[in-house]
């Protein structure tokens, strides 16, 4: 192979610097999820395709990864559908196992199967990578991780509050504090929709206005109209939905201009409760968003999204899910659960300069290797070191100093320590502070201290 | 759906408790490999199929995970081998992706696409999962973690003794100091071939050593012969690999048993520099096994293999490898690294009860929800305790009693704060420890103290 090899389009290597952060976010992610009693499950990256099949729509199915089987895959395959070269018939007789598109469809999945395992209401929480044939695009990649919180097996509105102050946990902790969530409610719309006599024209509605921020008001004034929806209803919908103010506000003018409208009655009280049980630095977060649709074919309750004022798109989103498992066998076991963008978030904080410095010096101390000799004495401090918590090396090779202090200027050393002969004879070191310049010279028995001193100085 | 769901043969999930003690080991040997200065990396699942194929032998490329081409993947099929139903070949015709088999052959690929982001000697660890279409039995799985550790762009010996030392470290951290760590050489392999006149046999020779933990020094005699291996070549090789004794009086033997043998006394000579760059406690668990060949066809210096008394299998291997990037069209870059086998230490830590308690206990505190008022307060208090470090849920639902004490017992909290409408009126709240059975009424406001002063105490 001469050519320069290269991975698959749509995906990424990461290199050290790269995976300090990545594990940096989900390490703060984790320790939010834990403090709040979520718990952390892991399933498989393969699953059955029948598993996956149908739970995205048509165009969902067609970006799942199929894995070929293995062996003589061929020999079972009808001989008709191979001459014809119908691809997408020969799928199923090829394959029977793909990739996980989301971790929503193997968590549903994975509760019906460990039902008798699980304590419900089950609380978990999964830090995994997804893959989709999608075409890719900048932000947009083949594979990428998903990070998903969800409560199943109860449908408490304080479910809906406690992921709520775990989204704002977790982004006040990683430096993207300045949030807004943006809350919905699928029993509104669909209020909405009834009492503007468009129940008929539910997802046509739900379409148009999720474009709201791409095309404007008039834009999916056009679009309903040209979708064939009434002009009276499309007029009265747009004002339900328009409304702006504080939550409370927008909240009192819906109960009264929707009375009789059950549902949306309904949807109204749910967003109070959730709301009520939010402390108020959450709380001053939430703006009610109707015109917040997001895949409403699975919510059915609370819509949510999550933007930060730094970033064009959102952050997180989720919802309530009353029937999750329903697609395997399970009935009654109504979901909630929101998702963080890894990737997005990488970037954002990227953009703010919001990783802390610690992640990119990987190393304090390194020792310079003057030889042998020097070397085995070197290898006795870095471990003593090691044993305080200090990350050591000794560099490997006796190579020229150039060569090493170019690699400990890359690789971010605070502190080179230095044992040439004469140093070993007279059981000293030099030390050399990379951050500052300075230069010390200190017994060998002292290193450990010294350099502990040093840390805690600054 | 009716059927309940399942997950492909060989493939597992994992339940909150196996995430934790995963997590727990993966996160042992992560700050073990950072304090010594290596760095982690990730790479995509997905690889080129080209960049994996031709690695690992004929069986291992049968053992590749093929992923079918997305669209209309049979358009460019020949329909000659449609019709053939070669399926061999026609694979490399509807497959341009594949999951990773382990994780050296995308490091090697990784180093040399992002040869000019490095920094050399670059020290780089990798976590993550990889595929094997084997077939799955006890302990060998589809889809399993490896946990890789390595060098590349240094020959230097200190690294081969730097990652016993490692080993040495992440195994004792674990509660697995217990460890045997086997040690052999390709050259001295190579050189004890020589000097039997067996050279022109030496991988017949290498795979019947291989086996001598099954059929024994007899049967490895058998074999040798059966494969046409002059006698006296097989009585001579044998003596030098049974020799046996410490580290010291091998390495002796064998040298003097070898002069003239110049690649066998590089080879001694290699593993003495090693052996003298290890501390007393990693040494003292060194022994020299000449028997150890393990996929020789890659190691061209030291081998290393590391078992613990108590398991029948190895718990991590690995060696030096002096043309890693060569087959991506890098020359010159030696490499060397173990992995550690993550399912195995799993296994071996549960059959030893070496997992920590606190591990099982995910949650700290949990509040009853006697009504919607009293859950309130609790909400508040709950955050407070989330401030001090403590995890807290309060139950959603204002369920029964003894479902919402069943819960508190399945999940393991250790305590159970109820705070009913008499505690809500008094500002009170009754604490009951789980573990130890004892119940106290106290101030909500000073039930934050109280539980920090009660999980100090024990």
């Amino acid at each position: 192979m001469a050519s320069k090899p290269s991975i698959p389009k749509g995906t990424r290597d990461f290199l050290p610097e790269q995976s300090l952060r990545r594990q940096f976010i989900f390490d703060t992610a984790r320790s939010v999820f834990q403090l709040y009693g979520y718990q952390p499950i892991e399933t498989p990256a393969m699953e059955n395709l029948d598993t996956l099949l149908g739970k995205y729509g048509e165009e969902g199915d067609k970006l799942i990864y199929k894995i070929l089987n293995n062996g003589d895959f061929l020999s079972k395959a009808s001989p008709e559908k191979l001459t014809a070269k119908d691809s997408n018939a020969l799928a199923f007789e090829i394959s029977d196992r793909a990739l996980r598109y989301d971790l929503t469809v193997p968590f549903a999945r994975f509760v019906v199967q460990n039902q008798n395992e699980l304590n419900f209401p089950f609380k978990r929480y999964q830090i995994q990578p997804v893959w989709r044939a999608d075409r890719p695009q900048r932000g947009r990649y083949r594979e990428f991780y998903q990070c998903d919180v969800d409560v199943i097996g109860s449908d408490s509105l304080l479910n809906e509050a406690e992921l709520l102050c775990i989204v704002n946990d977790v982004f006040t902790k990683l430096g993207l504090g300045d949030i807004v969530i943006r809350l919905n409610n699928r029993k509104i719309l669909s209020g909405i929709a009834t009492s503007a006599g468009l129940s008929e024209y539910f997802t046509d509605m739900t379409v148009a206005i999720d474009k709201i921020d791409k095309i404007g008001v008039e834009g999916v004034k056009e679009e309903m109209i040209k979708r064939g929806l009434p002009m009276a209803g499309v007029k009265k919908a747009l004002d339900h939905i328009s409304r702006k103010g504080s939550a409370d506000t927008v909240l009192r003018m819906l109960a009264g201009s929707l009375t009789g409208a059950e549902e949306a009655q309904r949807g109204i009280e749910e967003m109070r409760k959730t709301l009520k049980a939010l402390p108020p630095e959450v709380r001053s977060k939430v703006e009610i968003d109707l015109t917040l649709a997001r895949g409403l074919n699975y919510y059915t309750g609370a819509i949510i999204e999550v933007g930060h004022a730094e970033f064009p798109s959102s952050i997180c989103g989720g919802g309530r899910y009353d029937d999750l498992t329903g697609i395997f066998g399970l009935a009654g076991m109504s979901g909630v659960g929101v998702s963080l963008g890894a990737d997005r978030i990488y970037d954002l904080m990227e953009t703010l300069g919001l990783f802390p410095d610690s992640l990119k010096a990987a190393s304090d101390v390194l020792f310079i290797n003057f030889g042998d000799a020097e070397a085995l004495s070197c290898l006795k401090l870095a471990s003593e070191l090691r044993a305080e918590g200090y990350s050591s090396e000794v560099y490997p090779d006796g190579a020229k100093m150039p060569k090493q202090m170019k690699y400990a200027n890359a690789k971010g050393f605070q502190f080179v320590v230095m044992i040439g002969s004469d140093e070993l004879k007279d059981g000293k070191a030099t030390v050399k502070n990379m951050f500052t310049g300075d230069q010390f010279a200190v017994l060998q028995r002292d290193l450990c201290n010294f350099i502990i001193e040093k840390t805690s100085e600054s």
